[in-house]
């Protein structure tokens, strides 16, 4: 172990016996996330329940140079979540508390470790310290939403299925309380919308942990709208489906939600448990929601429709009321967790590409599954273009994961060259390091690496991430 | 003069000797900007043409340790133009081509000099370059829209009208294209909407010319909504329009703009030549603006009129036309340049408040008007809750504008004790450079000043601005 008993004892001082783990079968739940590649074990994870024992234990870290890693739930596709070089993992698993609903101001204030959706369960009376319905939401709402917690979508700025319209994480966070690499707390930003100087919640989103540890965020929210309308559309091929997103998008509305489903992604999630009743049959699928007045998100439904059916879509439905609705998109949002009822093992991949350069994308990727065997899922959002290529392998073939891998990269490298880019919102973390390349200049790493320096000069926050090794 | 000959004559190989101002008399133009009460005036003011032309400039003053402040329309309102340690002033007056309108990708690529109506002017086909109507336009729309550029807009990341829905110059700016202070020219940023790592184009945007010079901008676009409906409602009380708005966003629609004026306000504006027909007896009046498909517009339109009559307006008016819908529009942004015609001169304050905090506030300005013995008009937009105090005094009168800039400080004081802080989208510049510690902890500048060191190791670039002297 490459951490003192004292350095241990120091910890148990702050957080309690129970707060506390250091038995090496224990710490080997900690040493993977759900990247699912690597693994590298912890000295000590720490399970805080305040911002005040992160700040303790983080002080500890900078007195003693140790390596610090935060923690959510742990479902980093991209190694983020990874003590790459040992060291203290900080789980934020028990400041799980939504702290504030504040309707006069839209904010929410949420603990680092609140699951997503939970924060839009309290908004609609779901939670029992919350029992009375709002009538608002928070719109950045990743497919992980049950299980990502609102720190990790912040260190990855998560995209969502609404940020058609309400943007990324970074546009629905208006404050972060964090703990500076030194332990010392600090509150950037604040409830009004702006900020003078410079933005330092900006840039601390987005930051996959190498900057600060997120304890508490102040979040957007917004009003429900009178009504949701949502809309299945099923195609005979992916080129028709691409041309109905850019149909959509040129009707002048804008859909709150546009989602792309391929045949296998479909037939995925209609084996298993979430099954929502999605056409198996399909070569693809949008499902479309938009919203207004009853009357408005009426009319914007229909025009829709038609659009739909003028690109060719074999069947259009308008769901029948929100329990059908919730069928669906319950099914969408369980695509990932659902390849495992098609194939042993998986990749999730994850790039952006120029909203309308779907047809070309899912091309060359049926290309590459076919240069390397295998098969390759598509679930994709419109709203920024974010792709994610599901690679079916089998770890049990010796070779297979390592060539599954490479296939992955091939798609990143084909979005880069598309004018996309090697990430939506799973981060660069330690997967993708090699590839931030890819995008960046020496020049601009170098300004990346030196605002690191700024928020943490001994480089003790989550080492080995984002930047080439 | 602060610069030697040799640099001068360097420059002028760089720019031609028309893109060189030294003459003293011509250079007393540019020692002014918009916000009227401090001069400082430069050693020489260049126009480049080109963003080579403003890295060749650059890389001159680096190597020479000189000052660099850039300029747009010469707008600013903090003194953010304000060339406080002579030096160059790099204007972009002759950077204002509209490069690229790309709808695929809906976004515009811009150089820095271009006015902010000109983008949406190119989109609807009323620029001689660009002469059919592409159905889309540039949602952040300050106020100043006809006269500041964007590369302005950028520097202070200002609101606009649209803000509500689209949020502010962040939010539609996706890529920047940058001179660094030693002259090497980057591209931050890109076509599509995630962008892996930090966010530099975030942290530039809003930085007031501190980082580096932004000569291009790739700017998101929008559609444009099949219908938008503009209502006009007139109040008798402040309070009732407070209340008014708070009704609206709490009906579960998002109107896209939501301004609200006060009787001198109005009354300046309709003393002149931009009058809309605003009721001159209201106490108050809020301008709303709802967009969506016909039938969805004008079912939103008629809740907000419901809850305007519901709020106590006694008067509630729906345009009939585009035609009266750009009249009334018209005046609200000729509001600051309409103060002329109630009073000798004036200070265009600049905070953000709490939304709802906007009776309180308006209580407070009244009380400190009275104090001072000034009259203040009011604008308010609804959107970020940035609240512009008109201060009307007469600078003839010995010590007036003392004592006007310090009920402007007491009024910024308010919003920062009420919630708010203390500017919208003006910036801190020079002005409220001392205010700044109101709102940030010493630990905090220096975060931000070490940012700054990242880009600017060398403080030439607007030395003097943001940051306590």
């Amino acid at each position: 172990m490459g951490i003192s008993k004292r350095i241990v004892d120091e910890i148990v001082k702050i957080v309690g016996p129970d707060g506390v783990i250091t038995d090496e079968v224990e710490l080997s739940v900690y040493e993977a996330d759900g990247s699912l590649v690597y693994t590298a074990r912890p000295d000590v994870v720490v399970f805080p329940r305040s911002t005040e024992e992160v700040a303790r234990v983080v002080r500890l870290a900078w007195e003693n140079r140790i390596p610090i890693v935060a923690r959510g739930s742990g479902t980093s596709l991209s190694g983020g979540a990874l003590p790459l070089e040992g060291g203290i993992v900080i789980s934020l698993a028990r400041m799980n508390r939504v702290l504030e609903l504040d309707l006069e101001n839209e904010t929410a204030t949420v603990e680092a470790g609140v699951i997503n959706q939970w924060v839009t369960d309290a908004l609609m009376g779901l939670s029992y310290q919350y029992p009375i319905d709002l009538g608002y939401y928070f719109p950045a709402d990743p497919g992980s939403q049950r299980v990502s917690t609102i720190g990790g979508n912040i260190a990855h700025n998560a995209g969502g299925v609404k940020c058609f319209k309400y943007g990324v994480t970074v546009n629905n966070v208006r404050g972060l309380r964090v703990v500076l690499p030194n332990g010392e707390v600090k509150f950037f930003g604040g409830k009004v919308v702006e900020s003078p100087g410079y933005d330092l919640v900006g840039i601390v989103t987005g930051s996959e942990g190498t900057m600060a540890i997120v304890t508490e965020a102040l979040l957007r929210i917004v009003s429900n709208y009178e009504s949701v309308k949502t809309i299945l559309a099923a195609f005979n091929s992916i080129e028709d489906a691409g041309a109905a997103v850019s149909r959509i998008i040129n009707l002048g509305i804008r859909p709150v939600a546009l989602e792309f489903m391929d045949k296998l992604a479909i037939n995925a999630v209609e084996s298993g448990p979430w099954a929502g009743g999605l056409p198996r049959d399909a070569e693809a699928i949008l499902l479309i929601d938009v919203e207004g007045s009853e009357a408005g998100a009426s009319a914007e439904a229909n025009k829709v429709v038609e659009a739909l059916k003028a690109s060719g879509a074999y069947m259009v439905r308008m769901a029948k009321d929100r329990a059908e609705a919730n069928r669906w998109w319950g099914a969408r949002k369980q695509a990932f967790g659902s390849m495992g009822f098609v194939g042993p093992n998986y990749i999730t991949g994850d790039g952006t590409i120029p909203r309308k350069k779907l047809p070309e994308a899912l091309r060359r990727i049926r290309e590459i599954g076919a240069k390397y065997g295998f098969r390759i899922a598509n679930v994709f959002h419109a709203g920024d273009g974010n792709l994610h290529p599901l690679i079916l392998y089998d770890e049990r073939r010796p070779g297979e994961k390592e060539r599954a891998l490479q296939a992955e990269e091939e798609i990143l490298r084909m979005c880069v060259e598309i004018g996309g880019t090697i990430t939506g919102e799973h981060g660069v973390g330690y997967l993708k390091r090699s590839l931030i390349t890819l995008i960046y200049t020496d020049y601009e790493l170098n300004i990346m690496r030196r605002i690191k320096g700024v928020f943490d000069p001994l480089g003790i926050m989550n080492p080995g991430k984002i930047f080439p090794g």
